[in-house]
């Protein structure tokens, strides 16, 4: 596939996950794997649902502009490569910016954990909602090297296969195609919801 | 009504419930009887908010497809056959997952019961708010055969006329037309919204 | 202003509410003051979100169908007549149905009391949030005569005066336009969703 | 820029605004700063969900109307005034009217606390969700002379420097352009619903 189709792609998925409220303000940044060492990638500051091809830049393994542009690489590149490096199969990376992933990632520690959810199935390799899946929560730090080494270091020990939150921050998820990826951010959303709704319903029960 | 017509009615049905946020990723799926040992379904694994022609095939009252196609029919085709064959009235069925009806289903034994709602007319031969209608939770199995045997077996003694729940994983609800299937899927959405919401209210007055 | 003109805003307030959630199914509907006896009124049993010009038909002040027609006078005619009996400036009622409207009139029991909103002025005759308003809940009743009935006689007293809800069911709204109408549903559905979430929030301080 | 420009700008923010149901009604009202003793506004009563260019009008820095026009000057435009006085770079002020928004100003009393949040780095010079910003409340008050008079003394203290709610009300939030006074209302908004969240869900853990 080439790049003005898949920047189609990015910015199709930048507008449903903006009307879902989930990429507010210039929140979230988006890429797609281009070759081992190029991805195509949202710059920083752009609004995720207005985007347009001018909005992307080429960027490389290092998460620096692989390109003469006026365009900022965004600090969380970094985040991007480091799952490239982790997933072979990652050609897209999403992340959001959700009100359910948010307050979810604060009021929880370690991981949200996820069972019993058909929607589950949607995730790699699941064939049933009879499973557990964590979904990791690391803690936000605004440098982004140590923050990727921590996520390449949980990957490497086989957490986060399915996605991850930042505290306080948001979703990464990614598949081995923008629709995938986009797949798997719809599905992960609303199981935050889900599992958010449950903790307030859970006031209940007590 | 021609095959076209009733593809353009299923394509719309999905644009209006993924965009209330009801059939995330590739949830769900729509089908319509054709003939008597003929459905129109959506395949496995399609965005049912971004429906085409293409999406569709037609399945045998087994669930398998019924004509030369590289799409796969959804497992999930057996429970619409289950439907068509208990209600004879069935033209079209609507299977919808939203975070209402998730968790509802996750957080209630055997059914949601619902009462006083003018809503409730929109429900086949209901013509009044006075009324108390169970909605039946089954719980989620990915063995299909048995799941639709349940089925069959409780609307044999009568449950689940009006739609039924499974258990984490979302709606299934039909009607004499593809749209008359919708009304319901929006009308027992909106209830299930109810629900949820008055079981987070009632945590105020214990 | 003519009647295409009149069904053209109707259409639109039917587009408008539909997305907000707040007519679901068919439920709803809306008319329009045309003289002293005749309304224009969406016909029973049409979607609000889909509305086309078809959809409407003349209903005299008894809620009669006053054309010759093959569609069906809504029921609830009856009640948009009490309104425009009652209220000589009402030019447009408009009825819907929203999940914070049927939590509140069902978990309440005379009425909504609404004090210190900006938005109250939107409500006619309101130019401070200093104040309170009660929006009344009446019981549903399937028997219209006799809910218009009891409305009448609330409003004779000077009840429901901006508005009311019905139990279970949702609210009416009016003003001395189309768009006067839809104003005030808006910013009722938007004090309903507010009055809510504050009981909602209420569990946590005692 | 030219004023058309800006009007187009402003009328695509009251769309994604009101799509957001943050300017129900005719809540809410825009502004740019054209020159120093000149603002675009939106005039009083209009819908901001469907702005057109006959809905702005010229105001001074009394907020009265600064053309010969039939329009009136929103009573707010004092509100903007101040801000433009207090802010020498703000160039566009929205203020806007969400459920979170509202419940929130009601149920604190002081000031909405944001702290470890990621989208904080919308907000002028902040670089770090290490950080703890107070969006001050301010009692609603009608005479719009002695609320501007109190919004002004509480800038000069450094308080509302990143926006500021009115209890009952809503925010006020700027930028030296409309869209990044837009991408403040969109992230102030998302951490109002973040806050609000959490809160119901504190309940739980009492």
């Amino acid at each position: 596939m080439n790049i003005a189709a898949i920047t189609d792609q990015l910015i199709s998925a930048g507008h449903l996950l903006h009307r879902r409220g989930w990429v507010p303000a210039s929140g979230g940044n988006f890429s797609a794997r281009l070759a081992s060492d190029r991805l195509l990638m949202t710059s920083s500051g752009c609004h995720k649902g207005e985007l347009s091809a001018a909005d992307f830049m080429l960027v490389d393994m290092q998460g620096n502009a692989a390109e003469d542009t006026p365009r900022r690489a965004s600090a969380e590149s970094l985040l991007h490569c480091a799952i490239y490096r982790m997933d072979a199969s990652a050609a897209a990376v999403l992340h959001t910016h959700s009100v359910p992933a948010t307050v979810l990632s604060r009021a929880l520690e370690a991981g949200v954990i996820l069972r019993d959810y058909e929607l589950l199935k949607i995730l790699d390799g699941i064939s049933t909602h009879e499973i557990s899946v964590e979904i990791p929560i690391f803690d936000n730090d605004q440098n982004m090297t140590r923050l990727s080494t921590v996520i390449e270091e949980a990957m490497r020990q086989g957490r986060g296969r399915h996605g991850f939150l930042i505290r306080g921050h948001g979703l990464y998820a990614w598949g081995s195609s923008v629709a995938e990826a986009r797949y798997r951010v719809e599905a992960l959303e609303f199981l935050f919801d889900c599992e958010w709704q449950s903790q307030l319903g859970e006031a209940r029960q007590q």
